[in-house]
């Protein structure tokens, strides 16, 4: 046990080791601070506000990362944030020449926003890819089972027969409205530069015949959306992402706590592909992937709403609204970044039962067809007694296929899927 | 007081009265479940499978409005929706000969998911409208102000100069942001139908050749569009609600906690047009819209996050991530509308003092624009030496102005506003 | 359907039509408004600085109550809170001469929150009497099951057995815990009274010679806590209020969703007395109550969040934080009390059903008491082994009781349960 | 910059290097999930069904520490948790002869668990002892400002005078009662143990004559309070915790936005004692210690709102909600722990500014004691008059003073603080 190693996801199985949770370390955020920096002052250099060995002088200090997280971490109390310290670090390692090119016009915020942006995008890719995986798992769910009938379920109790195909296409509508909405936010997400209260003003003091324009030349560096304003206190992309990320851990939580109830032990129609044990029950198999999904499903919206909080932030720079933005937006896109590993995993693995499904469909001894029935007979006893009927039936507890009143009517579960068939085939049409 | 007069408002000052309450109240709600109802009844007479004396015959009582809310509320106990005792009654009110065509084939979920879509869409037409009014307000402000300067705060501390225009155009770009969201949101609210469990089955056994094809009459005769899949628990809608609401509450929290503090004894840069007075105090006038818009944006975020919450619905429907649904999208919708309504008239009737922003940017004695020397004395003396300089001056709580090394210095802060005008002219040009 | 009659729980089947409905409605709050200025004129009468006969005129002309409660939540909104219109209202109904002793030297803050607090007192008593109902009933079904063997299940598998006694005494407990805290801040609730900023002061001016005794008069006329500080920013009962109440909802949502998962139709190993019908189902037979207490667990949280949010509340009076508390607080207080009522009838009538349990037991073959098969084994084959071959058997589907390894084990499932009746017993102790 | 050196706080100046921080790190979750494995082993021997040679051997093993945090974390993903691989790696470390007594009869969730409640015990000392310091520093304030004149603000406006005194007396009246709630909760924290399903049942299995006494021996172990039953499901101290943590983050936020306010350029009655810097404007020091607390308070009650939706937690174990709760718990302490560092900080360092004080009283030229001229001109004038007097004066922008009518009028702000030094001296007998 070595003396104080950070933290490495202990006690987060959702997202320890995942693509998201490399990309979202302190390590990768020192990162994309650095990155902003080493941008910054190539931006002032392609605006002829800086040297051209500044930029280069910059970006090599930066690149070579000689920084100590732990001490930044630490020396970002005084302050408030670790771009003050970072900045003294990397002036330090500019030396002499160039190191006041360091950081020029800029503020703590436009460096933090930037890499927030930066490991947001970074994380994103990733988290789409995962997301591509899971719905192409899933067309292939669909389509394999389109006409696999099971017991269609509202409010825990039997209603009537659906099809594993359309609930797998639905999975699918989901991830894929989760991923447009993702990606629109990928796009979107922009660069900050403003300077001390948004208004660009120090770069004009060091020179620069077009402020307004250096914001592009930055994004443009670091492949990010150029913004409109310095968004300092528009907070705009911080919504979007907490919108969107939310709207994503609450998709595939209906992936994971569909496939927990249909992995009951007494259900059983669907399992994990290789479920989690257990040291002291031998027979154990949980549904751990699902267990972690349905986790993330319950914090991410919590986590959205202090980002959707921190927008009602006060003045040029909030004292305390962007502060609490930091930690729970690298959280969301942990939480998010590993449930859609595990869904891929679990699309990808998912084994179905479908002769469980059509047993269950038994379960009620006909009554999951009793819709069907009451549209048959209401038109032949009336509506009342047909449901009278139905109703005594099954209170009697007697199967249906017994009872004299139904000897010619249609009690074959799966011939009253309804449209699920059609459902999904338009379902998969979607790309 | 009469007995139980029902809630009116009376702890909600923020939107009691507005366009939403009246737009959302359980009078709206029941008018809109009638409504999903009669559509109902004709889409099936429309496709063939209803007579359309049965359409016409549910449509004249549901519009005819002999419902009694308050036993509606009491009797949904029983089943856990109004739906079950309002199609009671309304099968009595249309009577035995077309009776049977009400709600025929469909589930409580239906008519209550496009109650939810029909009151939405009947709520964001007139926040919509607000979200207009106020951003032409603002964009009044915006031009008008373009070149008055005031001090620029971060952290709560005065920064560099900026100006009451590029202030109101940031208001007014988080506006459009919010608007643009919900624009789309509203175009995309879909009528629900699936029946029992989502599969369309029973109008398939009353008779409809084609019952995929039914949701699509049903959207038409509500004016809402046809859902890709019945969305019973695939509740993108709710989440997108949740997010452009949510969103907009923080759009519009960052003017109301402008305001505030701008309105501040101390600070009176800017006022409303008409305070909130006090019964014991009569010099008071207290910024009671803005105080009230920032109360929803306090409240929305945890109330989207419920929303969100409820994605992760199990099954065909789910035992109480539904039910959770309904009153926090109602609130939400009444709080956003609210606040809309409040900050229209807050963007409308705002005064500005020019005079009381310019007075301010000399309370730090040439500080303000501390930034400026920083820049200008560095290439003369060096950042270290300048950077010593300034701090001496400024701890020495002596006027710049009056520091020999500064004779030369342009101190003037209205002249350090650096890109403002240019910004505020951009963010103008977007409509 | 009357033209706007207000809101009657319509979207609210969890509490609509309960105690707590009818001790939070607008007209209850009204109610208590009304009482706090009553008891604030003969405080003053007791404490010497107001006739008596003005305590006589508002007490009368505050019980007679000819109020409007929809014009005051419409009044409201100038001033942001409905007391300033409702003082004007009670002054012209008091009448001239003992008019100027209404409100007087009070604040707005003073009357909002004592009524709060009165409405929290009227709630929570019927809320602690449902929930000792619910105790007492599962107490009888703790007791009655002791010993009713049942599968444990954890991470949606069986694990190995327990008892359904066990299972109702650990509900019983946490409604216990629930009651506890609830108790706590019932007898903690204080009046408010501060005057304009907390000082008292205007009631040193109108006379009294010891303003800080006021409040202890103050809140012997409501029974309510005289307070230590006026509260108006120091929220600890709003705090302590959002704690319990939260907690509440937790501990019957454990209930909630343990009954819905041991209703499903693969497990019905309870029923709720009777459940929630379908229009076109007949035999569906809902967990209502159960989707009702689950549903309100779901939103308790977040309401809570916003009443936590609120006690960081600026200066003497919050601009926002404080307004953000009414409706949340409501909210909270209504689904609770749903809830108890809910859980309540749910406790008295629940239907349990040990042959169901019993069968569960074997559905896994044997398996179930692997845990034991583990201990026993382990000495005589080392625990390697032992795992090694338990693990075989499992994967194999045989049943264990064909295992010649295990001929000699006791594989009866209810002769492992363990110390579940000995923790039933000892947790039935507890009052 | 060294390959993933794990997350150290860099996102976190808010609570970065805090004994909160190191308390609940990775490295000091594992040493109390070693410790709970540890005090199970040896209870184990204390109650007779282990070798005592096994306890020191575990103990051992489980103290030298060789076990590698990052591997556990990766290979938690399996099983969902850390402690499957744990028990392995110290399985392994104790050896072939007492391995076996490793975790024997334990779930992975007593583990976790208790460490979680050990971690707990090990904040909240430190926290404790912060809002100690808190409450002291907060004393003296109060003390020696008890007769310090100020603006007592509602709703952004002057509306009364109050004194500082009293603003401090209420600050500590809040840290009391969150010590008190916190110190409550630090003394119920218990152990966990209960076996897979919480029967305790394998003990038996493993020879134990007790096995209910079992917990209370290992409690014993661990200075935690043994457990009326086992609580996988009965999440009471999960709950508890989260309402003191929540209460505490907006207790010590109350202080925190006060600062912030206080703090603002224009007003300067209050200043940090060492503001925090900004690279680019040598003038600032931000209120960086409250700004830091405002932002945990912002975060606290959403993390809360988790852990309280935490509790219905399905089964004997949930499949999610359990591991939804071990994250942000950690947060929450840490939030916690770290504003109450700031808080003392704070406290103690706390620069009171009375003149500037003072001279706030004056900016409205006399308003600010309106409510007494009110109280005093109602007698001779009439109410109405009084009223009308004094709103025609009020906007007519003419200092008081110069009213002819009020010639006699005491207006000096410093004599209308009513009982706010009663009321501190009151506040601050409390201990």
């Amino acid at each position: 046990m070595t003396a104080h190693p950070g933290d490495t996801g202990l006690l987060a199985p959702g997202w320890a080791g995942s693509a998201a949770a490399s990309a979202t370390g302190d390590h990768a955020f020192l990162r994309a601070l650095l990155d902003a920096e080493a941008a910054l002052t190539r931006a002032q250099a392609a605006t002829g506000i800086a040297p051209a060995e500044a930029a280069t002088a910059v970006t090599a200090a930066a690149g070579a990362g000689a920084f100590d997280v732990r001490s930044l971490a630490e020396r970002a109390r005084t302050g408030g944030n670790p771009v003050i310290p970072l900045v003294a670090d990397l002036t330090k390692a500019v030396g002499d020449t160039h190191g006041p090119y360091v950081h020029r016009g800029a503020t703590s915020q436009d460096i933090m926003d930037t890499a927030m942006m930066l490991v947001a995008a970074r994380t994103l890719d990733p988290v789409l890819a995962d997301l591509g995986r899971t719905e192409r798992a899933l067309s292939r769910l669909a389509a394999e089972h389109r006409d696999t009938a099971m017991p269609g379920r509202t409010l825990t109790q039997h209603a009537v027969p659906t099809t594993f195909g359309l609930k797998a296409a639905g999975w699918r509508s989901l991830v894929l409205d989760a991923r447009e909405r993702m990606r629109a936010v990928r796009e979107s997400l922009p660069a900050q530069l403003g300077g001390a209260a948004g208004t660009l003003a120090a770069f004009g003091a060091y020179g620069a015949s077009d402020p307004a324009g250096l914001p592009e030349a930055y994004a443009r560096e670091l492949g990010l959306r150029a913004p409109d304003l310095p968004w300092h206190t528009l907070r705009t992309p911080i919504g979007d992402l907490a919108g969107c990320l939310a709207f994503a851990a609450g998709a595939l939580g209906k992936l994971g706590v569909d496939v927990l109830t249909l992995s009951r032990t007494e259900i059983a129609e669907v399992a994990e592909g290789s479920g989690g044990g257990s040291s002291a029950m031998p027979h154990k198999s949980n549904p751990v992937r699902s267990t972690l999904i349905a986790s993330a499903a319950r914090r991410a919206p919590q986590l959205a709403a202090t980002l959707y909080g921190s927008m009602a932030a006060e003045d040029e720079r909030p004292a305390g609204a962007w502060h609490a933005e930091w930690e729970p937006l690298r959280d969301l896109l942990r939480l998010v970044g590993g449930a859609a590993r595990d869904a891929a995993e679990l699309a990808e693995g998912l084994r179905v039962r479908p002769e469980a499904m059509r047993a269950h469909l038994d379960l009620t001894h006909g009554l999951i067809v009793s819709e069907r029935l009451s549209a048959e007979l209401a038109p032949v006893l009336g509506r009342a007694r047909a449901k009278e009927l139905l109703t005594r039936l099954a209170s009697s507890g007697q199967p249906l296929a017994q009872a004299p009143e139904l000897a010619d009517a249609d009690l074959d579960p799966t011939h009253y899927t309804g449209s699920a068939g059609a459902l999904t085939d338009r379902a998969l049409e979607r790309r």
